[in-house]
């Protein structure tokens, strides 16, 4: 038994948002993902089969959804996005590294 | 959509550790713990049917397992805890909360 840390190994440079998953099983994965100013393309919408459960450990963000909601997420802020529901990157904080675990079921 | 914050609503008194269900579906059950220097009693091993991601989002805690490992947890640490897998709660920092998140499935 061993345990990590969720902030360790983030690169010095970040030409483009970082996952790693960290645990995949049958019906879950959970995944790091590190945004440094990142955001999706301007059509660039998820649209996903598996609910996901995001929360943001560090930094700030933005997601918008496909009405044009916008939610704003600091540390600790979480969300369910089910399935389908489509959703992007508005914004991330240029200024520091937001990482977010997601789970995905 | 609407994001809540993980580290909301904690109370001034803490009698015992506060289980909290995040989400629930089929598959997955997302849960918050905090803990205040709680810690299990000496029998009280944990023997769950399902796997356990789990990670301190806060404070410090220790998790022994019936091999008599001891893991330490400080914040940012994750551990992955196979279904069957006893355990326990060994320690818990009594000056802080500890807030975990705990992902069943």
């Amino acid at each position: 038994m061993k345990a990590d840390n969720i902030f360790s190994a983030i690169p010095v440079n970040l030409d483009s948002e970082m996952f790693e998953v960290l645990l995949q099983s049958d019906n879950v994965t959970i995944e790091r993902i590190v945004s440094r100013g990142h955001q999706s393309p301007d059509n660039g919408w998820y649209d996903q089969d598996r609910n996901e459960w995001v929360l943001v450990l560090r930094g700030r963000a933005e997601l918008m959804f496909d009405d044009q909601t916008v939610i704003s997420l600091d540390a600790g802020d979480y969300i369910h996005i089910p399935s389908h529901k489509k959703h992007r990157v508005n914004w991330t904080d240029p200024e520091l590294d937001t990482v977010w675990l997601a789970v995905h079921f």
